[in-house]
Formats: structure tokens, C-alpha cells, sequence
């Protein structure tokens, strides 16, 4: 089984062509309904008394929600952004961080046995706690954003030691590492400890980096974008789900595997912003997901 | 034979790091020193009396200089530059056009048999006129800049209907098709004329259009960048070459093989960065350059 940790959201997204408030979002909720599809997903995450019915009717059919704490008094962690034109670079209009501010995470004793975990974008401190809740787990991947980079960043390499991989974005990678080759970022990540890291650069692809073996990974030709939130969350997602499904043994050091499952990450980005929010990993069905997988390995073989 | 069109420069060229005044350099000087690896190649430019003997010298031993023109009036075309502490921006300090304000590029009777070739980011009226001096070219490949998509936007179109191939940048790309979509972008340039479009992303490779194909290859993960003048030069250079080397017949419709020359070119556009100016491409072998490029196809097989 699969446990996920992070925020679940509702988030009001700009873009110049078209506004959507409150729509079901966070870092944790994409991560799960995109692995969903390959794994037993289970959720350890907070809303408020604010999150709709109907959000969380979707979300229980798909995913255990065991560990996702209603909070009766407070409201869900709440963001509002705006696009530019291109998409390409978002504007933070407001942030609320509500149920979030005083969330102490509770692993429920059904989740304990979890072998696998994905730890999203939180606090590092509350990252490193978390692992030591669990009794066996064999695979431990973490994100982290600029935020935790530039206020906890002895935390965030605790963190970085304690996981098998860690997921993270071009600029942050730079930020951490104080370098703007992204080979350098990736040895030096390395060099922290994980047995791997993946760099996501977006509508460019990643960089992988395990052992001496450096795989760069293109990303998947997408003709139409309509809300870019959630690529990075839903790439992390699909590529646990994928490398849990696969795997032959519980060590995880078949390149292979690690690459298909980057590759499968990069599908289940490019459908999670085909439409607002997490609307399309609701539409699209398994069979959609391989399609794409497969024309992609087509495009990539060389 | 590959006959290549376009300008021979001195740049200086400031990095952070370092600062080189009066290097050789210019698009056809990269490309023509790529390609030479792979193919006899010819080439057409123009320098003025400040060209340093040294470097005539050095060219001749690599390529057929009959077409380039010296002006003994007048000084060479020099361009001056400084990029940012991470290499990734560059900010124009100085342009002299000097002989090529008034060039008018005459093709050597023996380059009229050349059947390959490629014009670099010249004027787009100048290579529509320059393509109709030869005989029976099988492969013309064009690329342009913004300044020519800024001022001559139709000209650039009528010469990409003239050719069989553009490379050209991503900003190119999306300013010249106004979208900042690059699926979008390419299929639009295909739909210009040429059979096939390279969308060169810097570091992060390229996106390959042909017919209903669309393929992304991703950059070779490069640690050290020391100057990035004439990358995207050097890998047009090295894609003719290896295109030109390897073809089986005339009609350059081998997947594959556009496939492995972009590959080629991505390989020469690396080795390009690695040294100042052209120096490393004066260094290297053919056996670097193909133990790189198996390096590299190594990694990106899936």
C-alpha cells in the first residue's frame, strides 16, 4: 500500500481564458488519484468545514481516507493564483493556510504496515516525524518547495537523508544546491543521501540521476494546456504508483523500471493539466493512461 | 558536397568567469566546423582586413574557403557580449555589421554542384536568391533569427517554403508563429512547406516535426558550460553533416537517420560550449564525438 501525505486543497485558479474557484486541488491530492490507477492509495492530509460533499464523495471512491482529518472549526488550506498568457508562470494571489496551520499529522494504525510512502511538499520536520510512524517501509519519496529551501533548509537535507528518492522541480534544485548547472544540483542531491533523484523541468521533461547514471527524459508533447497545477504532483503520483506495480523485489534498483515509472509520472502530468484542477484524473481510464504511455515510449525510441 | 551560407565573425565574448576579445566566431564558422567532421564542406561569407591570418589559416585546413569573399576596405563583422552568472542570458554590448552591410554573396562555380545546403540566419531574401544559384540542391535547410522575424516576417515564410528543413529556436519559433505552444509552433512551421522542423530548447534539446511525427529528444546533460556562442549553430552544423554522411539516398525521409543526426547535432552543440570560441571544435576527434554520441543514445534508450 501506498501512503500519501500532504495538503489537500481548494484552490481558485486564473488563467486569461478562464476562472474556476474552489476547485478541488493540493499537492497530496493530486499525488494519490494519480497513482490511483496503479496502487491501493491512502491519504493522510486535513480539510475544513469549508470542503464539499461532493469533493470528498470522489475522493472516497478512489482512495482511503482513514487518515484525512475533517476539521470542524477551521477552513481548507486555500490558494488563489493567476496564470499569464503562456501558462507558464503563476502569480500567487493569495494563500490561506487554515487547517493547516496547527495540523499535526496522525498516522491512522491501519497505515503503519505501509510499504511505500510520498511525502509531499510539507514541512521537513513534519516529513522526518512521519517516517518514524511507520514500521517497514521500503520506499520513501519526498518533494519540497522554495519555502522550506529558504526557511528550514538544514531540515530539508535531514529529510533528503532519510528517503530512497526525492522529487523536485528545476528552480528548487537550484535554489538548494546554489548552483544553476542541473547536473551539478542532481550529483550534489545525490550526495545527500537518496539512492535516487528525480529534477521535473515542466513541458522540458527530467533529469534522473542514480548511481553514475545520468537519464535525461523529455516530456511528452502536449498540444493543449489548460491548468498547469498539479504536473509535479500528479508526475510524483504516477510514477509511484507505477514503480509499486512493477516492481520485482523491494529494492528498487532496476533502471529500467525507475525509468518507465518517470516516464508513466510524465503521462499522468500531462492529463492532470488537460482540464482544471484534478478534473481529468476523474475522466481519463486506464486504458487512456497506457495509450499515451505507449505512444510516448514510441516517440522515445531511439 | 555541403555548401554553408552565412556570416564569419569576431566576438568578444564576457562571462562572469572569463573575457575573450576578438575569438573566432559567427553561425557559418560554427556550422561549417561541425559539419566538417562528417562531410567536405564548402562555405560562403565574407571578412574584412582585421581577419587574423591565424585563423584563415585554420579554417583552410578544414574547409573549402573559395566562397569566402576578403574585403580589404572594410573591417569583419564583430559582435559583443555578456552573459549572466548561470550562462543562461545573453546581453548584446555591440554590433559592427562592417563587410556584411553591403555583401553580396557570389557562389563559386564549383559550389554550384553542391547538392546540400544549409543557410544560416542571414537575411531571408539573400538565401531565397542564393538557393536559386544552384543547380539541383536535394537537401536546403534554413535557419533565421528575430531580427529577420521582426522585420521581414513574409520573406522568412517565402524561404522556408523554399527549403526542405528549418532548425530554428524556441523563442524564434514562438515569436515568428505567435503561440507560445511549441507543438503548436511546429506543426505551423510545417505547414510553411519544409518536410521537416527542428525546435532547438537550449539544454533542454529539441521537438522534431515531420509529417505527423513528433518526436522530443532531450539535450546531453552537460556539466560544464564554459561559453554557450554557437550552440545551436554547431548543432545544425553537426546534424547536415551526419544527415548528409549517413543518408542512403536523396530523399531524406529515414526517420531514424534525422533521428541520429539530431542527435549528432545535439553531440557537436555540447562540445561547442565546452571551450571558448571555436576552440574546442578545433580539439576534439571524430572519436570523441562518436563515443559521445553512443554515450548518449545509450541513455535515451528506452
Amino acid at each position: 500500500m501506498l501512503t500519501v501525505f500532504g495538503s489537500v486543497a481548494l484552490d481558485t485558479t486564473r488563467t486569461p481564458f478562464e476562472v474556476r474557484e474552489r476547485v478541488m486541488g493540493g499537492a497530496a491530492t493530486y499525488a494519490s488519484l494519480a497513482a490511483s490507477f496503479f496502487s491501493p492509495v491512502s491519504l493522510i492530509g486535513v480539510i475544513g468545514n469549508d470542503f464539499p460533499n461532493s469533493y470528498y464523495t470522489l475522493l472516497e471512491k478512489r482512495l482511503n481516507l482513514e487518515g484525512l482529518v475533517r476539521h470542524n472549526n477551521k477552513k481548507t488550506f486555500f490558494y488563489d493564483s493567476s496564470f499569464d498568457y503562456d501558462l507558464s508562470h503563476r502569480t500567487t494571489n493569495l494563500t490561506e493556510l487554515n487547517v493547516l496551520e496547527d495540523f499535526e499529522p496522525v498516522v491512522p494504525k491501519e497505515y503503519v504496515d505501509s510499504k511505500y510512502l510520498y511525502l509531499a511538499n510539507n514541512d521537513p520536520d513534519q516529513n522526518i516525524k512521519i517516517i518514524s510512524k511507520f514500521k517497514n517501509p521500503q520506499l520513501i519519496v519526498c518533494d519540497t518547495i522554495e519555502y522550506w529551501i529558504e526557511n528550514k533548509k538544514a531540515s530539508v537535507i535531514s529529510m533528503m537523508k532519510k528517503t530512497h528518492g526525492v522529487v523536485i522541480n528545476d528552480q528548487e534544485a537550484r535554489l538548494l544546491c546554489n548552483s544553476s548547472n542541473l547536473i551539478k544540483c542532481g550529483r550534489q542531491l545525490l550526495s545527500y543521501g537518496p539512492k535516487f533523484v528525480v529534477i521535473k523541468k515542466g513541458e522540458h521533461g527530467v533529469l534522473f540521476f542514480y548511481d553514475d547514471v545520468i537519464i535525461p527524459i523529455p516530456g511528452y508533447p502536449l498540444e493543449t494546456v489548460v491548468d498547469p497545477t498539479g504536473a509535479g504532483d500528479s508526475f510524483a503520483g504516477g510514477f509511484m504508483g507505477y514503480l509499486i506495480a512493477n516492481k520485482k523485489e523491494d529494492t528498487f534498483n532496476d533502471t529500467q523500471l525507475l525509468k518507465d515509472s518517470i516516464l508513466m509520472g510524465s503521462v499522468m502530468g500531462t492529463f492532470a493539466i488537460e482540464s482544471f484542477g484534478t478534473d481529468k484524473l476523474f475522466e481519463i481510464t486506464l486504458s487512456d493512461i497506457l495509450n499515451r504511455f505507449e505512444l510516448y515510449k514510441k516517440m522515445l525510441s531511439v
